[in-house]
């Protein structure tokens, strides 16, 4: 099972307007309301390619109902934390003329120390059920921001819960929290190039990785962008890209490769090549969809179309090229 | 008694960002939600200013769930009849370093025959309430839009009801519903000149607020922009305006004059000046506050200083000047 938490979520409200003129009034058709945030957008891709899921967050307030709303109609599995505080929304203007979005996101109001444990306590039992039914290991995957003034211990007592329980841990975060979940014991981190160079202060990729896995990591996959996406262990080194980058709308394709990585090591596969093919793939199809948290059925001659490289790699080693 | 109606009501959400980069991502502090529409603003600012009022809308899905939560909260007296479509949604953007607001107005959903059934039913009962409590003839403000595809039927079937009940009948709409709820009976209506053009095919405004006259209206209050305001009836033309135009937020301007006219004709004041004083003054009130539907305590002291002057008019004389 792939329980997924989202320490920030928000609600994602969506209008397409024709041509976006700043400081104007526009006209549109009723906006999409949808249950966001990363380990949301994760835990829809993983439950739409048949992976057993189960999507953990917080809610409140108004914002909050019209999440709870969204997602049980969604069909996902889900269980939510009540919280006092709004869930914090998020607003993407598309500009159907030229095509780009122009995104206001809240950023989210801190729930109690008591609501946060609530949620710890949720996650703990979703890793005792995960247990009893699974067959494999489950999977805890965390994913996102966190709101302006969370616990320092929230991140680190997520992965030291999951890692007890037995479960494999993936983050997706950035800033000090990457380092912060690298010592805490994450089993995977998924950085970009850019927010690996800030957390490690290290701008050599290669070596950037090599100071996660130092601290502990089992598996760094880098997304690079059009040089498409690295998975990099204590001795290899894997590269994959598409022949040609697609265009499209790149939110959610992280989350989709998150959900890639979860989705076989919670069938027990742990090969980087296989992972890296697989979260390749799922982020270039991400990217041929309109929402975060889709993908396109296109996806496996995607896979088969990569262009896939192995290198052998030890830390010391920084280019194995 | 004021009892409004807004047949289009939204959810007002706003959000104040730094400065606003088309196609960019946006962090906020939590947006605000208001009950919105310009019919719940002239019910706030009369109700602020201690008239007697009955806020008359619909509401519906989670927006609408969100509408009735803020519109309770606010203290002012209202009905809200359930529907099934969701309550549309209004954005705005405050660029807090230009100082403009970039709207996006979702159109909203045409509720039912038997829920706008339920909304003139909802008004007729307010106008029996009005009647047996007040001691002068209650005032019925309806403003703002139609949802796309409203009856034809509706806005005259409002004024009827509101004559019938002998209500004097304040109406601030535009295009051709403009036309019809003179045709139909409304006491006074409030275009400003662009909206009077469009709906007579009359350039000159004079000759516009005349053509209204003759179809029934017994007063026209005409919003110039800078040049302030004209007042309008079959004998007499007022004109105010301020001194210096003022600095602000236009939005809700017009529904403050509304508010004015609508206090003073609830009061059984029905002197042209006296209502062109107020309106004006309300409405510049309003241009010095951030929200639509909230006036500056100060303005008594910017109704003193108008400039006004009142002419002689017959509606064949279209330039008394």
């Amino acid at each position: 099972m792939i329980i997924t938490v989202t320490p920030n979520p928000a609600l994602d409200l969506t209008w397409h307007v024709d041509r976006i003129v700043p400081g104007g009034v526009h006209r549109a058709d009723t906006g999409r309301a949808r249950a966001g945030g990363k380990g949301l957008n994760v835990a829809r891709v993983a439950h739409a390619q048949g992976a057993t899921v189960r999507a953990l967050t917080t809610v409140g307030g108004a914002a909050g109902g019209e999440f709870a709303l969204e997602l049980r109609s969604s069909g996902v599995p889900h269980l939510l934390v009540p919280v006092v505080a709004e869930t914090r929304r998020s607003i993407a203007l598309v500009d159907e003329h030229l095509g780009d979005t122009t995104i206001v996101n809240e950023r989210g109001i801190n729930p109690s120390n008591d609501e946060w444990r609530a949620l710890l306590d949720a996650v703990g039992e979703s890793l005792v059920d995960a247990a009893e039914a699974g067959e494999n290991a489950p999977v805890l995957v965390i994913s996102g921001s966190l709101p302006p003034g969370a616990p320092a211990e929230l991140l680190p007592s997520l992965i030291i819960a999951g890692r007890a329980a037995g479960a494999a841990v993936i983050v997706d975060t950035s800033g000090p929290a990457l380092l912060q979940a690298a010592d805490a014991g994450a089993s995977v981190l998924k950085p970009n190039a850019a927010e690996l160079a800030e957390a490690t202060g290290i701008s050599d990729p290669l070596a950037g990785a090599a100071e996660l896995l130092r601290r502990g990591a089992e598996l760094v996959l880098l997304s690079m962008g059009a040089d498409g996406m690295l998975a990099v262990t204590s001795d290899a080194v894997v590269q994959a890209r598409l022949q040609t980058p697609l265009a499209g709308n790149p939110t959610g394709a992280g989350d989709a490769a998150v959900a890639a990585c979860a989705s076989l090591w919670a069938e027990g596969v742990r090969e980087p090549e296989a992972i890296l093919r697989r979260a390749t793939a799922w982020s270039a199809a991400a990217v041929l969809m309109p929402l975060a948290g889709e993908i396109h059925d296109s996806w496996p001659s995607l896979a088969d179309a990569l262009l896939v490289e192995t290198h052998d790699f030890a830390p010391e080693q920084k280019d194995p090229r």
